[in-house]
């Protein structure tokens, strides 16, 4: 059994659902599992673990934020009955990898907290406020769906930026690829789309839905199906992608004609003047609508990130590297995004035969993850 | 202070949410609390307290069951955040009402089980039980949104069909009008529209929103809207009702291509007829479009109903009795319904001014429910 093969095995059962899928939500059990099962990794490796107040973990080999540290690491959280590689396989690599490159290097590996927003809804927690993109007030009153805030679940109110940051060399964040534009084992990233969620909560009037005239009806339900419809075909049309794949529906019972139903857009687009185009003509589409079916509409971008384009030359170094291993950009957002914008940045990508992630299906072959720890070996060693 | 007044603050607070509307499910401590309520109220007027088995409660003045005996009452369940009138007015009339009449009247009071179908899905479930229209067993294995069974919740299998309802000359349920038809104080029903319940499943393929290609996707979010506005325009077409109300998304991530969307289609028409064609042609347009989407929908009808005619001459007979009260149908199903298959049933109707229901809402005068009880307790003397 390969050393991967063996570490792996020791997380696949945590938080693993009926459905093969996981449910590994920031701060709560099975993510604390793994965030045990990190420290156990460090100090197999000597290596001192520290907590920066706002949720992220960090194992050094060297002292803490030493200058000229490389970075690497990735997130254990998941989002609902999502895959076991989307997250953790860059820490696991990441592990890997230090055992393989020579012990006088200074490296970091991160588990950043809330990556997926699954829990509290902004992508990136943990890298936000380690960078200052968020304020610790805001992160902190932040709430999951039972009401507990992120403050709450921290056990206070994050740190927030932290200026040592700056002392990091370089960050490279390993994951598996989530399309299936990657064919070989291994391939750098160049870019991440410009992408946001946007709230939309569109407001009717509850009633039974039995005896109410369809003439007398404000259901909201119809403007959100219409709004669906108009995102999917708007992000066809401009070669962009839009997704509502969250909703909530006040009161949500067969009888009742819905008071409330709140729906996310994902949306995401390769520039920025494309993703607001389609956002601008999607949420004109539904307020018209919401005005023929006499309800109303309120949109809330609860995060937007703008393109993300790693160092270009980083990126070419790395390809060169590893034999001219692709270039791509993804639609995904990652830490490695939220970085870029304070350190020299890359992402190594893994292929995913499928292509199929955020979900049960999704999939790497142990070879494939076994060349990308490869990978980063290499780049760890010409980058530290 | 009003009789009625004084009674109705008694269990006003009982179950009520921030909304102003109630959280009064089957079996649960807001709806136990108004059968202890009950049970009380049972006691000052010396009446007896039997519960049938099946989770229906009766408070008796005579022997339970006696021959000739007067059926009253309504139920305490409520919809997610619904209004206070629906079902409780039934009951806290019925004991007014009783307070009104001569005592040698043998009359019964019912608190019907899970008239809402709330909790377990299938309205009507105590009046289908206590008809033999539902198998104990069928009813013991339907489960609430944590996975409790109605036999758990319950404390076993229900007893199911009791023949002493045979024994009842009459049922008049009183009920709070759902519609805006009737403009005086009080009406006397005609007829229930059929209707029923349907669930649809509609499975695609989960994936993550931002890598997955539009032309690669197999969202059955798209389905599940196409056939929102597909059930709105065809109600409206035939003079039907149809309403999505009620909606279950998986994974629900913002993130991710939902794998299943889980909608209930609640339909009703004057005729059956009509309500077959328009479930026929809804689920004809939503599988059309289903293999446009590459996903695939599974329709599971939960509960249907029948046309309920109300016993005419009964009808007539009271709406005569009540200075010619108008004589108007409905769209909500009740319990009364169930029963009136079984024995001579009638129902009286509550003026509601708005019309709203299943909503915190829906709200009736303190004179028009007061015009209710005299109307019922004209009503019990006359059948007793």
């Amino acid at each position: 059994m390969s050393d991967f093969t063996e570490l792996w095995a020791e997380i696949a059962p945590v938080g693993r659902a009926e459905s093969g899928g996981y449910l590994r939500y920031a701060l709560t059990p099975p993510e604390l599992t793994l965030r045990d099962w990190f420290r156990t990794q460090a100090a197999r490796r000597d290596m001192r673990v520290t907590d920066d107040g706002n949720g992220n973990l960090f194992a050094w080999r060297g002292e803490p934020w030493a200058p000229g540290t490389v970075l690497t690491g990735s997130h254990f959280d998941s989002v609902p009955h999502g895959g076991g590689y989307d997250g953790p396989l860059g820490i696991v690599s990441a592990f890997l990898a230090a055992d393989k490159i020579d012990k006088s290097r200074k490296i970091g590996i991160a588990a950043f907290v809330e990556e997926e927003g699954g829990r509290f809804g902004v992508p990136c927690l943990g890298s936000r406020l380690l960078t200052g993109a968020i304020t610790p007030e805001k992160a902190a009153s932040l709430r999951d769906r039972d009401g507990i805030t992120f403050g709450e679940a921290l056990g206070g109110t994050p740190r927030g930026h932290d200026p040592r940051i700056a002392n990091v060399a370089a960050l490279v964040e390993l994951h598996i690829e989530q399309g299936r534009a990657l064919t070989v084992p291994v391939g750098v990233a160049s870019a991440i789309w410009p992408h946001g969620r946007w709230r939309m909560d569109f407001a009717g009037v509850g009633d039974h839905a039995g005896t109410t005239l369809m003439a007398d009806r404000h259901d909201p339900m119809l403007t959100f199906a219409f709004t669906v419809l108009a995102a999917n075909k708007e992000a066809r049309l401009s070669g962009a992608h839009a997704t509502v794949g969250r909703v909530q529906v006040e009161p949500n019972a067969t009888n009742a004609i819905p008071s409330l139903v709140r729906g996310w857009l994902d949306a995401r687009a390769a520039d920025t003047a494309t993703l607001e185009r389609l956002v601008d003509e999607v949420v004109r589409k539904a307020t018209e609508r919401a005005g023929r079916d006499g309800t109303a509409l309120a949109v809330t971008p609860e995060s937007v990130s703008g393109e993300v384009a790693f160092d270009e030359a980083l990126a070419k170094r790395l390809s060169d590297l590893l034999d001219g291993a692709p270039i791509l950009p993804t639609g995904a957002g990652h830490d490695a995004g939220v970085l870029s914008a304070h350190i020299p940045t890359a992402m190594l990508f893994v292929r995913n035969p499928t292509g199929v992630s955020h979900s049960p299906a999704e999939h790497a072959s142990d070879e494939d993850c076994e060349a990308g720890i490869e990978a980063l070996a290499t780049v760890l060693e010409e980058l530290g």
